[in-house]
């Protein structure tokens, strides 16, 4: 053994796994530890903490065990300051750049460990030391600079496309801290703290939606904003009256959606149906398969949604009601699209920017019947966001809870009935 | 060409599809034909009639066709008695037995044409001439003579397990006529006219829930039955509430089933749980897991389900209104069960005969989120019966509507929600 | 009865169903009709003739028949020209423009029945006149003047976004036949012959892959191209190197794809991982969840796939021996992508314009574990491509095959088993 | 704090997460704890130790904990014997008898640890003394005098429906350890170390496969027992030849199915058809719908399987190879037969009991595309035993592997290509 180093665990380490796996980590990978210190919460809410001393049979090996071990929370004790390379063109970052986790990070820069601001999966970490700048190639959109607010370092991310030459990005793994959340634990968790994980269509559905109805509740309730991401497949099962209603009774503060959701309940308002189907019949009017096509192209012949609003061409649906209730929405882009309607945003990486200003200013989301959307949006949030999922299809409710989020629900059902029911425990009290 | 026959095609023989595919098989099997006469319904609700001359190089060949062709409506125009042969054993059929399909059959017997009682696909057709015996081994479990009301021949279906020695079986294909029921047009189908095939998660999931709510309603007033068949889903999906409360109100006039479905509803009353997971919290009470195998030991205690709702150990829940609403029920087990319940009818083919029974009894089933009981079910009906089949996976949703029910409605939906939906749509009004 | 008009039924009217359908349509739609003339082809592959007199109580709703039947293939016995209009404005169409399906489509301009060249499902149809103008909204991409061979005039699809302000749009439905494709009928229709039509996990799964296996080689002995769709999940379940070998020999000649696929094929070849998993021992080396945005950087860093096959930074894999054998790929963005690579066409109505040239050079197409890509391709391929659809999902085969493709086989598989098995059909012989 | 219990924690517990889960439960469920003692292991292999005193309010609470630790695998310090009470009646344990999980489990039976023979979940564990009697109702047949070795007493399983009065019982908690397997670590695991839980379709298919042939190698040249379990989509999908040269070749020792999946074999080998279509052409043979059924009819008038086999009626398949090299096989009947064949055990107690002997013998258990046989398989099994499951239903893998087995690898793939892969890996080297 020639290479050793001290890390320090704390917080519930023992029962939240972390310990474990940081002991079955360093034996997996040859290293071995010695236990230095140890005290353990002797309560359900007090916090435990850990030395150990991890050693390895070469410098490299514990290299290679420490990032594990920091992607897993544990800090080194004697941290140096984080590496800073300058990015050696536009959207080249620095080679062994440090790629980030969703989890809430932190960075050591002159000795002072600062949290990284818009802490968003596989980003590189830039830092900005308080020079007078204007960052418009920051994954943010604001143009004041962006030093900390008292003029001192600022670390935060972006998106590789958005990678500046000379940024200054974090590489390797010094001076790196990752606190990855702790599961809520009972009544601490509040409405998410019922859910124990795991995907299944075999729980009561009506307690599980009055259990998000009271989350999204709550999160009103703390000043905090829903965002609505949705699939066409809840305007053709019929839930698009409940979802205005939740949007014009101020219970959704933003919807991402693309093309196609925005087509379907434009069609609706236009034509009473949604991919040609009668809402109420459900028969299927003669020439109705060409109703979206005309939707878009009279939405076109308006200049749009708002202008179609205004112009009284639309009269009723979500898209209308958040128009009028002044709402924000995203419509992406997406191969498949017909049209497109003039609102939808083509270009991936400009719809990218305009999600992840969405994804970063909720704090709560309920996935609704899409996937691509969902990962899109699940892919700019941090793991403390509350996610709530809810899909006919198995596998896509367990994709999107597999990505680490700490207070998320999926849920296995009908959006067509998983909307009304919710807008009922809302609305109806 | 050698070989000539002639046949007839009555009815909506062009909107139905049949003609096409009676001109079609012909083709395909190297036949050819004269149209001899053709008259085509002027009207909506008008019947047409075609008589064909079917030709082929052999007889063998000719016979081919002839038995395809009857398979699909058409009929001989000058037809023969049908072939009778006794059965040689117990369950043994006479080699070139006819073996049924699920639509109304007619046999002709003494140049007569007898309906075929019972009909039900995969069967073999036995004919009884009025003589008086008491045909145990028939499916059905009457032990009256079963020959004609008039005491002349008579004409019923009998699964293999149940032909006895001696039984007079249909060969062969002369003398048998089949009468596909033809897709209900329009307003003519009532409840059930929307419904254009096809299984799809994409449609308004509130108004086709309304819709079969029209339908129960529908046949509860012609004097008709409902049959519900039940997998445990229902149960931990939370809808064990509102079944109960359809049965408690007569909507549901019969329960096919499972043991495991007995086992939660139970469960459920006496722990509140389901598989252990409480239905009102979602939580898990310690030793929860264990909840089933002590309601199984409960019940056996008891002697069974009714005395337990009679003693009292049983006070709510499914099972306990059928029993107190006398709403028969048929729990047929399976190699999965734990237990069984001593209600639970372990032998497969006893369970058949009992699930026989309730299909022929009813005029509407509604297939709840159970493939296998489903199947089953399914196996036993006429074409002719109603049939709505629910289920979260859409591949079971195809597979029931799959087997040639003329009036099928198929959603893909949660069960915990469509339910207490339905129940909504019935009882709140 | 006060509006009358005849129309003709021409070809395998009986036994496609064509007939059946039109009969059909008329009286649900309150019409009536007299058969004027029927002459029934006698032999498997003649044609029959009908001509019908079709009558409504006003000119409206007979116009609705009308519209009706000639989607199903009828044409009017007299027929008019096609109506046009200019249109008002870019991306703005006339007020009830024809929007196509996407069977093979012809228009009558000056008593002519011109085809209208590049059909595709919901464009609207541009006549060009023989005028000299360079059509650069075109969804085609040539810059020659695109009127007829002979001078004469021209039709073809333009979808809604690349309308241009005067462009002559086919307003209406007159002067307009539609020519749905028939099913192949037994050995018409070679190694897609076989298929009648559903989806099924339960059909033989070796012979499926050897009568498509048949399919692809009679594609390039017929001189024709086959394109394939692929979704990264090919990569993920170790399909790549057969596809790459597929490449490679020619058997292979477009790739429509995304970024993640190519980002999964290249970290294969950097890394000798997918998603951060060792394909062959199916562990997870350390930080090989970083993998793929180390790729992704790498990439960036040499300019594009191009260079980087070029530089020796990627040496195999798929994109590899797409360069090395210059086989084209679109690489198409979507709003869950991670970089993108250089190579990525962010922009949807960009990317959708490179698909439709692919679509329109293929004569077969396999849709390869994908159903964005699959449907933003199937979206622009004519009705009489053939196509192979691979998923192991069975609802996104379904959807895919529910588009009106006359040749179409659909297969719910193992995509990391299918293509191995399809390599060794073509290579191993 | 007033009750009081000192508990200790053995083996791989912090790594297994066996100690992180024993510190949660005791605080989730408001219980104290004092570590008295911890060893941690220091290398890979070693094991660690702990002792714990448990402390709560009341007695009652106290006994929950140690309840849920000990189903975690802590053992009291100080143990007392295990409690036995009498069976009422046959059938009917006494109230609150211990229920058992599918891992190894001890009672305290006179001071000494006795294992529990023939563990399996949901059952009861009955005591004998080394009285001389013939435990017919055991769960096994044999009809030797079930005590120990040596004359002393005996622990052993029984399902509810095999107790018979008077059989010593074991209740309540004390007195019992249970010992959760451990999760295989790295190269310990051999074939199945590599599974790291979870099941997804996105693995390399052909590598997967690769590894389960070298594990049913491995389990072969340990001597062991290799089990298929095989649902009817085998056959219809084209992998029965290959099956057949597995049992033929000896890498299968027991066929576990149902009667439909026996049929379909046998149809196969008769007409050359699954459920009607021709395997090699994938046609539908005229009549083929009527195979299945005459097929069912050809074994009945033959006696069975084995005398068709015997008879020349049965020449090639599944079942012939098994009947011409002495494979034994179980068709558990099911209330969705047709027929059933006379080797179909119809009764589902007397099938469960077939099926528990096969379990018990197993080393090794290939689940190939059925979930209710392998349900019923699986609940006979102990969590030691190692299960291979493949399923185009990702929901029935998961439900599969959701059973606490150790060694466990989930597959998500085509039983047609899976099968004829496997073979190719065992037989052709």
């Amino acid at each position: 053994m020639t290479a050793t180093r001290t890390v320090e665990l704390e917080g519930h380490i023992i029962d939240s796994g972390m310990m474990g796996r940081c002991f079955g980590l360093i034996m997996d990978m040859g290293g071995s530890f010695e236990v230095e210190q140890f005290d353990i919460g002797r309560h359900k809410h007090a916090e435990s903490y850990a030395r150990l001393a991890v050693s390895a049979d070469t410098d490299h090996e514990l290299q290679a065990i420490l990032h594990e071990l920091h992607q897993n929370g544990a800090t080194l004790l004697d941290p140096s300051d984080a590496t800073l390379e300058p990015a050696p063109a536009d959207q080249v970052v620095p080679t062994g750049f440090y790629s980030t986790t969703n989890h809430p990070t932190f960075v050591r820069v002159d000795g002072e460990w600062l949290p990284v601001d818009d802490i968003e999966m596989d980003c590189a970490v830039v830092v900005e030391r308080g020079v007078q700048r204007t960052p418009d190639g920051s994954s943010g959109d604001d143009t004041e600079p962006r030093d900390g607010a008292d003029g001192g370092p600022r670390a935060y991310t972006k998106v590789l496309n958005a990678v500046e030459e000379g940024d200054m990005i974090v590489t390797g793994e010094a001076g790196i801290r990752v606190e990855p959340p702790e599961r809520p634990r009972g009544d601490e968790g509040g409405a998410f703290g019922f859910m124990q994980g795991g995907v299944s269509s075999e729980r009561p559905s009506e307690s599980l939606i009055a259990k998000v109805a009271d989350a999204v509740e709550q999160t009103k309730e703390d000043g905090g904003d829903v965002l609505a991401v949705c699939g066409p497949a809840l305007i053709h099962s019929g839930a698009a009256d409940d979802l205005a209603r939740l949007v014009s009774e101020g219970y959704v503060d933003g919807i991402s959606a693309g093309n196609g959701f925005a087509v379907h309940d434009l069609e609706r308002g236009l034509y009473g149906t949604s991919l040609g189907m009668d809402m109420e019949t459900m028969e299927h009017p003669r020439k109705g398969h060409k109703h979206h096509i005309y939707t878009i192209s009279e939405i076109i012949r308006a200049g749009g949604i708002e202008a179609a609003v205004e112009d009284g061409v639309v009269t009723e649906g979500i898209m209308y009601e958040c128009v009028e209730n002044d709402v924000p929405y995203v419509l992406a882009g997406s191969i498949r699209d017909d049209g497109p309607l003039p609102d939808t945003i083509t270009d991936a990486v400009e719809a990218q920017n305009a999600i992840r200003e969405q994804a970063r200013e909720a704090d709560m989301v309920l996935m609704l019947a899409t996937l691509l959307h969902s990962v899109a949006v699940g892919n700019c949030l941090p793991s403390t966001t509350r996610v709530v999922c809810v899909d006919i299809n198995p596998s896509t409710v367990t994709q999107l809870l597999d990505r680490g989020s700490a207070q998320a629900i999926g849920m296995v059902s009908d959006i067509g009935t998983f909307v009304p029911m919710l807008a009922d425990n809302l609305l109806d009290e």
